[in-house]
């Protein structure tokens, strides 16, 4: 089984057997072409056939088709039928779904395997996968999940949808670093406003207490609409938990009648990757 | 196939056969006597035995062990094991679920009939029942789809639940209520304010319209989360369509990337007696 994960700046490449990850890579997301040649260094090493390709892709993309579309953060694949060419490269089965539900996935199959739980990408942008009763909420077109488009603030800052007061916009690192440009003047990163708030710098906790509250809106919103058993993080900002988790729970707790139960993924920032390789097995019957 | 809709002013009671509704009846809600008797008259009359019994009511209730629990509209029904009592009673299985989740799965069997809908009554209080891939999404004890405690407001008017700024608190028919008993200082239901703004009364149009603007950004959040074919709602509220609906359609255009789908339900009144007719195919396995 082997897993590509496209991200805005890292391509992780993954072969998996029997369940494990056997070898993987990673390097700077460029076109299709790197991704063939990485998989077939992987496959000449691991001495293997494909058996299966599952793919990650930011979203937006067309499920049904496996295309690629015009996503902003990565230039060289708008348009990309990744999934025809990937299959004709290989002859094997390609399956190409958006990365956070690729990574509640990977949860279900090889994390915490809840069958109820909403995992929240928290990162550059905020994204989502949804699993009910052990089944990926896909949607009609496979893009369901899309919590980072959650309107929590009619009149609030511009999300680059075109909306107001998306999650997104006011959570996400692309967020932060908006609004910490307004306030500073200058350029920093979500994660220099984070390290400047624990240092004590008082524009940037209200910056990221902000953040965490919308944050804590968002899994209170989830946590009514689901009952899941748990609300599964990960991406970036979750590196910081120590300092933001406990600003996001007593938000979430505010904004819930029963206490969200929130828990980062064990698998980290392969977690995507985990959850490529067994998208084979919950490709949904798109009508 | 006998269904009960235990509301908090009727209580319906339906026989169904071969996927129709064959007898129905309704009257004001009492005690479990009162629905004992109602279905015997409707067995008689039928000629009938139950094959089983499906039962919604309004949360809160313990799916798991079939009991009603402190709903503050249904003093009568505190704690009633409605399960045990009707199954020994009729000697045949019966299930429980939230009133809600059962309109939502009249609309699957009987009404639109789509695999991926969100149902939603907008009345005394605003409740939800989703479907995804032709599945009720239940939550960990079947609670799931509580769409009117969705936090919208932080600031906003307290809600029932304790909580502020609910869906429920800005757009129900009791929120509208208590917003019109501050604004003119007396006691109107939402019924009166929604005919008022009508016939051109501002106060009560601008009530409205913040319900309506509510109501929408709800439909918003779960079009995006959902990628549903359709948001179908139905509840008192909906009498009045002709008038709210264009609000409530504009609002949700918004606040989404893509036109929010909006059905009423065919159905009517009904549809939560159709659904508990149908509980049966749907009931969860809860661990």
């Amino acid at each position: 089984m082997v897993a590509v994960d496209i991200g805005g700046t890292k391509t992780r490449v993954g072969l998996f057997r029997d369940g494990s990850l056997l070898f993987r890579t990673s390097f700077a997301t460029k076109g299709l072409a790197e991704v063939v040649k990485a998989l077939r260094v992987l496959l000449s090493r691991a001495k293997a056939e494909p058996y299966s390709i599952g793919i990650g892709a930011p979203a937006p993309l067309d499920m049904r088709h496996g295309v690629i579309l015009n996503c902003p953060n990565l230039p060289h694949w708008n348009g990309v039928e990744v999934v025809t060419e990937l299959s004709r490269e290989f002859d094997c089965e390609v399956f190409l779904a958006n990365d956070a539900t690729c990574a509640a996935i990977g949860e279900l199959e090889f994390g915490h395997r809840s069958p109820d739980f909403v995992y929240i990408t928290w990162s550059t942008g905020i994204g989502g996968g949804i699993v009910s009763g052990g089944r990926v909420v896909w949607g009609v077109e496979g893009q369901a999940g899309e919590v980072g488009h959650m309107v929590l603030a009619p009149q609030g800052p511009h999300c680059r949808c075109g909306k107001r007061g998306c999650l997104e916009a006011l959570a996400s690192g692309t967020g932060i670093a908006r609004a910490a440009a307004e306030l500073f003047g200058r350029k920093l990163t979500a994660a220099t406003v984070v390290r400047k708030a624990q240092e004590g710098d008082v524009a940037a906790q209200r910056l990221v207490l902000r953040a965490c509250e919308a944050m804590g809106q968002g899994i209170g919103i989830l946590w009514e609409i689901f009952e899941p058993e748990m609300i599964i993080l990960g991406g970036g900002l979750t590196r910081s938990w120590d300092y933001l988790g406990p600003f996001v729970l007593s938000a979430a707790r505010e904004f819930s009648r029963t206490p969200p139960r929130v828990e980062l993924t064990p698998l980290g920032d392969d977690v995507g990757l985990y959850g490529a390789a067994a998208l084979y097995k919950h490709i949904p019957d798109l009508r």
